[in-house]
């Protein structure tokens, strides 16, 4: 009896998704009902938000959703519409109000909270059965809302998945240990610079991009000098646990290696001149380096269209001190155009049919067909 | 034996019709079909076309249609498509012609009745039996134009609906007495300003929003200064044959309150110190005060975008006198640009969940649910 | 017995495409796959890739070719997407590479003659069953390519139907004799203009408009001066072997009938004084007169919307002279420009129910009656 050898050997090439997955907008369509209406999504850096009456409005899925902090501290999110007659509460980005969202088309007023607090004529309105109607029925759509990592996190699901499992699962999956990234303290960092990238490429594209160091060479000279194993090309995702090793002339995480600030306080000495990237599925990559953190979230608009909001956090002395920042913003800013540059290059040829059936995955990159699985189990599933 | 009360109490909310109805370009594709090349749709002031041969270019539903005026003084409309091989016969707005319209691609030439009275070779052409072509076949194709209030009003169906009915008869039913608008003489009013709007809402936001004075106190103070009745928020167009007054000290409907100009001389005592709003389906709005009309008109573009024309009316010894109408349009063409900016803000919250099933019409707007369901038995109808 | 007449009289109106073939994207999505991704279509002018290395970045269809000189001097085309990932090779519109094509994304590196030779960790990549990959079979995707009239032509099909039928073939059948173009010498000639066009209409009005001359008298004064018999509305393509002769008092094919350069020397005596108008279904148009070529390929990019590029060649001489060569292309600039406008004008009314049927052709126009033909075989034809 023989027994047929079906795992390829590791150095054979794996196939990608067809291209028709990077252009459809009916795909696009069940990626946002199935993927980004139905999972837990980054949506705001809480520090932001943190007075009463604070706001923010940030596109979820296809919704527009407003995350307001309540005057009892509580931060929370709706769907920015009125139950009236559907205008949008606020146009606005962001602002600030006293007590109450109050709806500029016919000035239904609501609460912090969601609850229907003021209208026309509200005292005379009943229900069907003549009963006065219920402020909370008719208050606000609320969306479940988490805080993590100093970032208000929402789910426009019915029934949210567990945060634990969704969202920290994934990091503690790469990390290897959940008080890994915990160590690094970032909901106490303070945000030094926020860029954001408006990127003609689907947002799949991004991730793989992410995912893999198999360009670090080709595109990303100011980052291999940095990081000199990454002229190897392995992604140190594909290893539990592993960090990215500074090269042994540099000081620091900037553009030309120069030093940049104190470690933070909590980590280990292995953390200590290391560099860790961690994809959460969907939108949200995280970079950890010791004395800073580098913070993505993508938002997907169309099909070919991504919007990627990139925050730089440091400890709040370093900010307080007035320290210069550029030569640490300046490397991953650089990474970035050069990523997201690779990401445009390579939009256009998914509609050739010289990509119908893919292209192909050499093995420093086989994890991204996992990525592939996942996209497809989700398109599979519920919505 | 019980009798089940069905009819909810007059205090409570009706469901308006769901988000769909105003982001599907399906719905809008219907809508053209079932409503606006259907219907009598009003295109052009008269007397902007009052010499032989004068033309202008309106769009209804979609097509381009071509009014002229006959040297036998009949004003006429055509679809505006050379029968040859498809030209456009204008792509001027406006103008005038000698005494034909002559298409610019082959030179085929038509009468300003639509007959085909000279091409290049038109005398050797036969029909598929050899005989001499019909020029009236192959004339321009018309289109039915009625003439009232001193507007152009045009229907693309092949057997138009009679014009009492549908129009006069939105008129009569508002205002509770055919004779009530005569009294206005509308026709030989002089046009003193006309200003477009182009609003990136549906044309059914704007009608819902002219129907209803719900909002006034919240977006109109101008508007609510003038008729104090606004700021309770019930539409007069919902009492048959009601206007709304002006308040004690107003001397006219201007921006300040300041006084006008002379009553159209036909108006009755109850007519005068009123203003008199009137919808006729599917697209026009007419406002009646004493001194002045304001006439709107809608060309629906797309699910998501309509452009609004609007004349300011005046007896034509106002605007021969020179005399100064800029606080008499100023105080609608604000109210314009407030309820644009509404219905502007309430569009993309129809594509939302909290939508889907619509919102709720408070008590001041029940009478909003009987244009949903015309416009569902319009969608249900023939096409 | 009696038999039928079934066809109408030579003075007959035919009737043309209904309007939707002008205006759907799902026709315009059918000709792409059946049309121009199946024949041979015109890509560039060969002399501007003379030199190894030469490359141009050409769309035909829905994809982006890669046309590139080989050190070898053959000239090659490829689809233009790295068969890593799916990166555009090439995003310039033309330039110049030594020895290879390399994939700016992960540096896998093509040969000329499209060959995968480089890329990193090349050597350890194996296929399935553990051997060296295929450098050709991950190597870029060949198109097929011809080169007559100077012009590099490709063919997007897996099987190019015969060069010699398809695209000599035309010409042969307008011209009656295959010697009859080659007596003109045009991959001879050099390039002395090239003005690009971006036309708002479908790509068979800008056909049909080529075909026929019945609107020369209304809309090309210039060209009906040179050509007098053009004012009678024959388009010479009806007739085969037939060329338009030049008026008597002109004395070369110029804007205003001025002399223009020397004969091209393998003209025969009847084809001097002679203007010869040749269309290459589907996108190409070859205009011949004594002294020069106008030749015209169209790219369309949607149902309606048509970049044509035009070159106007001449004898190396007539250049290197450094004659003025202004009125001679502006003749046919101006033609140009004349056609695209009436093409734009009716583009428009394609989608009026006015044309919902179509138009019709008069007698000058019938054999426009058989590229209609040609084009539904086409869409229902092998894709």
């Amino acid at each position: 009896m023989t027994i047929a050898e079906e795992t390829p050997p590791q150095s054979a090439l794996l196939t990608t998704l067809g291209g028709t997955y990077y252009t459809s907008e009916a795909v696009f369509a069940d990626e946002q009902t199935r993927i980004f209406e139905q999972m837990w999504v980054c949506a705001a850096r809480a520090a932001e938000l943190a007075a009463p009456g604070q706001f923010r409005r940030v596109q979820v899925g296809r919704e527009s959703v407003l995350l307001v902090r309540g005057r009892d501290g509580v931060l929370r999110a709706f769907l920015n519409v009125c139950r009236h007659r559907g205008a949008q509460l606020c146009t606005e980005e962001q602002g600030q109000v006293k007590r109450t969202l109050r709806c500029p088309y016919h000035a239904w007023t609501y609460g912090l909270d969601g609850k229907l607090v003021a209208a026309p004529n509200l005292g005379t309105l009943t229900d069907d059965a003549g009963a006065p109607i219920d402020r909370y029925r008719y208050g606000l759509v609320p969306v479940a809302l988490t805080e993590w990592l100093g970032y208000a996190w929402v789910c426009l699901a019915e029934e949210p998945p567990p945060f634990a499992d969704d969202v920290i699962g994934d990091v503690t999956h790469r990390l290897g240990d959940r008080r890994a990234i915990d160590r690094y303290g970032i909901a106490e960092l303070t945000l030094g610079r926020r860029i954001t990238y408006d990127v003609a490429a689907n947002w799949k594209l991004i991730v793989e991009n992410f995912m893999e160091c198999y360009h670090c060479s080709a595109i990303h000279p100011e980052l291999v000098e940095v990081l000199p194993e990454f002229a190897r090309g392995m992604a140190a995702q594909s290893y539990v646990g592993r960090g990215a090793e500074f090269g042994s002339g540099i000081d620091g995480f900037t553009v030309d290696g120069s030093s940049g600030f104190a470690t933070l306080p909590g980590l280990t000495p292995e953390q200590d001149r290391r560099y860790y990237a961690v994809t959460i599925r969907p939108t949200v990559f995280v970079n950890l380096v010791p004395d800073h953190i580098i913070f993505h979230r993508m938002y997907p608009l169309a099909a070919d269209r991504t919007v990627v909001e990139c925050d730089w956090l440091y400890a709040p002395e370093v900010l307080q001190a007035g320290h210069d920042i550029s030569r640490s913003v300046e490397l991953f800013h650089r990474v970035n155009v050069q990523d997201f540059d690779a990401c445009e290059r390579t939009q256009p040829a998914m509609s050739s049919k010289a990509y119908r059936q893919g292209g192909v995955l050499v093995p420093a990159e086989h994890h991204i067909a996992e990525f592939h699985h996942w996209v497809l189990a989700r398109l599979a599933g519920p919505a």
